[in-house]
This record gives structure tokens, C-alpha cells and sequence, in this order.
């Protein structure tokens, strides 16, 4: 998923506001959905973010254009944790771990064999 | 109301993001009710923006102190606007008059007397 | 130019928060220039917005595809003034005339005749 | 220090948008600066992120006042590590372990003991 650097993702710094590279992983998954017709729900249930770890690398500025990588790395109980990465051409600017739930009807959703088997075809 | 500018309100250019000030503006709405301990609704309606005609006159930047007022001017049919003027010291910096309505249950409220009176006397 | 609405657009109303169509705007204009690998300046001098006159007609969601257009109605001393719409399929949600100059090295351009052509065949 | 939750700190989910959480932590740094009528700057360098480890417990919603606490915790070469932590009320909703270095002219900044001395007494 390719994404432009606005105005609007840049700070006085002259660089990417930090937090916004995390709106890029966000857009990357949702857009998994939206490129296929779909609103990013599975059976119902939506994303919701438990944990994060980030490093920033590198910095994109007013621009660029970076690219934003996903892969889905583990299943933990009711959790799954998926790998994104940041570039700018070759250069790596940022990663980050997410550790998900999937939460329907304010519950969070079991981890079945197909919904494993789903998103593991889907952030390939 | 007084606003610390941040990095997050900034862009590259140094100085605050144009339609930030408009967040300012809708965060001065919100605090009139904040301070008394009540959200944003009147009779559980809330407030939707329908216009909004503004001038940037000049910019704050980072590290700044600025202050939003705002006056009610004008009821009109099912309609009312706002003016806010935004402030560094004396310094005038952003004007808007901001032409909104009320809307409960998917519904334009009409603006009865005591609505009318309501707003006048808190929007002073 | 076409522009998804991530969870990121969004506020707790369930609708795009309204000051961020004006992002949408500015992300326009700068696309004119990056779609041909140019950054936004014109003989160096970068674009700043004086007024906006703005009307919200109905509101885009979280998953929506909205397309924003601009054109260039008029040119008034050192001054010109862009219509942009913003649609969802054939439905008009947003209309902003955004008057903007040219600042470089802290100065306002005059808009020679040179320019003007530009910014005619630039914002078709 | 106290936020007031707007509506531009929420996405249609109804709660807080998550990376938000990351500029409530950015202020808190910059607000002890500002207290004290100083920009964030230490001998002229400025906080740089490097990572973030943080984790989401429980979330904050349109209207709610939250407070962010702010603690070092650990030295490392030329890293410092602060410790937010985000609560509404009693009820912690967010903490993030937050690596920094102070950049100036380019080069990340020696930690001298005189440094490390104010960063101590700063974020108590």
C-alpha cells in the first residue's frame, strides 16, 4: 500500500509527525478490506488495538512517498500480532508490532481455525 | 478559552495546519458545556456545521498561546452562526462565522423561544 | 482525485469530522504537482490560503470513496480563488472556494501573466 | 496534566482513535516546558522518539477528562526512556514507554550529567 506524504502529515519539525505512521498501519489494514469490497469486519466483529511496539527508523517528509507493509506473525489466545513496515524506496523508516482482538458485541471474539485461516490469506 | 499550540497542530511550513483552526473553533463550542458539567446537546440534539466562511489573517506556531471567542449573531429559520475570532495576546489571527443547525434524531430541530434564549445566553 | 475514508477521518459522530474535507482539499492541490513528480511551488513560492467559504452538504463515512475536483475561477491582484467539490459517486457533499496566494522569501508573488497561464492550465 | 477529550480525538468507533493517545504523551513532554515559559528544548536540542511500547487498556470517549503522568525511568548511553501513563479518573486507560534522544545540529546529544540532572528534576 503505497501512501503520499500531505501538509497535513507533517509537523513543525519538518518530518512525519510520530504518531501518524501509526494512521499508516491502520489505513494498510483497513484497506486489505476495502480493496476487496469489504468493510474491515470479520463476522461482525472489528480491530481493536491491545498493544503496540514501534521503532522509529527513519523520517518521511512533506513528498515522499512511502510504502507500508503487513504480515501477520502470531496467534496467541484470543490475540494476534501482525508485523508492519515502513518504506521509502529501499530504506526502511519505521516498524511496528501490533497485538490485535477482534471485538463483536462488545466481546472479544475466539480465534477459530477459520478466522486464523482467513486472516493468515489475507496480511500474507 | 485558552489553546496551547503543539506539535500535532503544526505543519511543515512551521505554523499551525490552516484547518486546525477550525478544530479550535469547534473545541471553544464544546467547552461551553464542558465547563457546566454537561456534553454539547440540547435537548438531546447536537450541533451540525452547515457553512463556514473564514480568513487566516495570521498564523500561530508552535510553543504559542492563543484564545478562541465566541458570539452567537444571527438565528435564521432552523439555522443560527457563530462568529469566532482567534487570538495571540491582542493580535487577531483567524476569524469564522460558522452557520450551524440542530439535529436530533436525524432531525433539523427548530429553534424555538426558548432554544433562542437558550443559546444567547451561552454563547455570550 | 480519489480519497478513502479510514477510521482516522472519522469522529464519534460516525461521519468524517468537517474540517477534514478541507484536508482533502489541500491534499488535491498538492497532488496536481506531485502526479508530475513536482513538489507544490511555483517559482519557489508555496501556496497559502487567505479565506475559505465552505458548505457542508452531506457527510462521507468510514469506508467511503470520495473524489475531490478543482478549478480555478478567478484571479483578483495578487489573489486567485479555487472551486473544490468533493463527491461520492454522483453525490455532492462539500463545496470550498478557497482564496490563496503565492509566498516566497516571506513575500506575497505578483501573479504575472506567466503564472496565471500556469495556474489556468494547471487547475483545469 | 488534564485533557479534555473534542470530538477531533475520536473516530467513528465512538472512542478515542488510538494514535491519539501518542499526542496526549507529546504534550504532557512539551507542557512541562511550557509551564515554565521554555520551548522543549534542551541546550537547544530537541526530544526525538526512537521507541514506543505501548499498551491499550481501556479507552477514553467524547466528553471524558483525562490526565497524563510523566516519569523517567532509565538512562541508556544517549537514550533516555520516560514512562506516561493516562488515566480518567482512578481508571488507567494507556501507558507507553517512550525512548528518546535530544537532537541538535543534526547529532544526537551526549547525555551529560548535568542533563541527566534536569531531565530528573523536569519529569518527576
Amino acid at each position: 500500500m503505497k501512501i503520499q506524504i500531505y501538509y497535513e502529515d507533517t509537523d513543525a519539525g519538518g518530518i512525519v509527525y510520530h504518531p501518524n505512521y501509526l494512521h499508516f498501519c491502520d489505513r494498510a489494514r483497513s484497506d486489505y478490506f476495502f480493496q476487496k469490497d469489504m468493510l474491515p469486519l470479520i463476522d461482525g466483529a472489528h480491530f481493536v488495538v491491545r498493544k503496540i511496539n514501534c521503532d522509529f527508523i527513519s523520517s518521511a517528509k512533506f513528498g515522499d512517498m512511502i510504502e507500508v507493509t503487513t504480515k501477520i506473525t502470531k496467534f496467541k489466545g484470543s490475540c494476534f500480532e501482525l508485523l508492519h513496515e515502513i518504506y521509502r524506496k529501499k530504506e526502511l523508516l519505521f516498524t511496528a508490532n501490533v497485538l490485535l482482538v477482534l471485538v463483536g458485541n462488545g466481546k472479544v471474539k475466539r480465534l477459530t481455525k477459520d478466522i486464523q485461516d482467513f486472516l493468515n490469506s489475507f496480511f500474507y
